[in-house]
């Protein structure tokens, strides 16, 4: 089968044996923000031409394209959701070259009971559980974080953190990017961020200090952009774990972000377990395993 | 004497009489990042003009015209810092029309030891200061909340809270802004927001929902600017006031403002004094009589 986890910018697609394991691999900057007029089919056909034509008949699309922005909206199933669950979710899409079929997102609440959403993150959950045990607390790092609860192989609940994209409109759109230069991300000043995170004053008083230890001449151009990651990635990871210490988190995606937050969780008293973002393709597999193709 | 609060988009004239009374006033769009190629001594006769003709030979000017990217740098005095100090530390300006000294701005550090910096909020902090007694605390809402530790008469510390700026680039720049559109500022939407900002999960958590709320249909579009607003002011205030109840607050400010912090000071378990934007006139006339002006 042909496992693709398609997102708002980014397209990744895999090539997946019987067995789970993954034969091929490609990836493209044809997320569904950058596919125009609509036309998921044609842009689907290019990218995997030629796996259709060595005779893969089945593929399995998770993420944003199952949208309302995307190729056909699949509805958020509820939690509590497995993988047995999603499986029996799917939705058709129509498409002459083999049978496709939409992983839905899901709808929960966080603990406090507010609506949530998430789509994509599902299937990397599900991709990680067979190393995460039953139960488990997971996270997904990103534009849109995700803190996932799992209960007995079933994702019950999770809460979304805004912190890649308010760090994307503090840098491109206020007075504190103003002041930055590029700059190692993973430095002393991110460290120093994120101990900022922990002292008083709140999210959006630590954000002026930027720009104002900047004034004092006690951060430079190229550590501010650290810094300001450190304050958010710490803002989150000590929102997140409220204050329970020695909790387990499994930490799912790219190396260099899942590094990062692996650092502020040991420093907030929690342990990190570090996933690749493989686990969108097992997720896809397993999945894919379970759905009804015929 | 003539006293002007020249920010970063607004530019407010205040003729003032012996006695302190206001005679006359004016304001523009005219702040420093409208003046075009440096132009402040031509954009000051032209606004002031009538008032120089008449027979006024003193100009005060207080706010981000003494910024580095104003007419002339006035370096920020330290705190502790009262009316006689910053009268003590104006900063003369070369122009043919009038006598024309620039109030500087105050450095000083927030309860953590951080560095901070104002500009403009401290004349207004002193205007306010003739009804606030020796000592107290002040909140100066807007693109860069102002908190202030006002001991003995004398400015002693601050905080800065990004809150306004922070808003602008949600709206401007991220998915939240998207489903927007322009509604009620003080609703119960506002008061949905304040109560979120009191839950668990911290601030990036709680912006997320704002869209997980407009997509499951709880959070109308109209709506969804008031409930980011109360989220934000509400994490502002509960951050600010750290847990302690009974503080009283002087709110200093627009009308529509002070009345969203107040509601928020309340529900906090603080009182709240709201005072008028007027106070930045009061506050010039304060140190222009305390002046050297020959």
């Amino acid at each position: 089968m042909i496992g693709i986890d398609w997102g708002t910018t980014s397209f990744r697609a895999y090539r997946i044996a019987r067995d789970g394991a993954i034969r091929d691999q490609r990836a493209s900057r044809r997320g569904i923000l950058n596919v125009p007029d609509g036309r998921f089919g044609d842009t689907l056909r290019e990218e995997i031409g030629p796996w259709l034509a060595a005779g893969e008949e089945h593929v399995l699309l998770s993420g944003m394209i199952g949208s309302r922005q995307g190729w056909k909206e699949a509805p958020y199933l509820p939690c509590p959701a497995g993988g047995t669950d999603i499986a029996g979710a799917l939705v058709d899409i129509a498409f002459d070259w083999a049978r496709v079929k939409l992983v839905p997102g899901l709808s929960g609440t966080d603990p406090s009971g507010t609506a949530e959403v998430m789509r994509g993150e599902e299937t990397q959950v599900l991709g990680a559980l067979p190393s995460l045990g039953g139960s488990a607390v997971c996270c997904l790092p990103g534009t849109h974080s995700k803190w996932v609860q799992v209960t007995d192989g079933r994702i019950v609940g999770f809460s979304t953190h805004m912190t890649g994209e308010v760090y994307g409109a503090l840098r491109g759109h206020t007075i504190l990017g103003r002041m930055m230069r590029d700059g190692p991300a993973d430095g002393a000043s991110f460290d120093a961020g994120m101990q900022r995170s922990g002292e008083p004053g709140g999210l959006l008083h630590h954000l002026f200090g930027v720009r104002a230890l900047g004034l004092a001449e006690r951060l430079a151009d190229a550590d501010a952009p650290a810094y300001l990651s450190g304050i958010l990635i710490g803002h989150e990871v000590r929102a997140a774990l409220a204050g329970a210490t020695g909790t387990v988190v499994h930490v799912i995606g790219a190396p260099e972000l899942t590094a990062l937050y692996a650092r502020v969780i040991s420093a907030c008293g929690g342990f990190a377990e570090r996933h690749d973002g493989e686990a969108a393709a097992r997720g896809l597999a397993l999945i894919g395993a379970h759905a009804a193709w015929t």
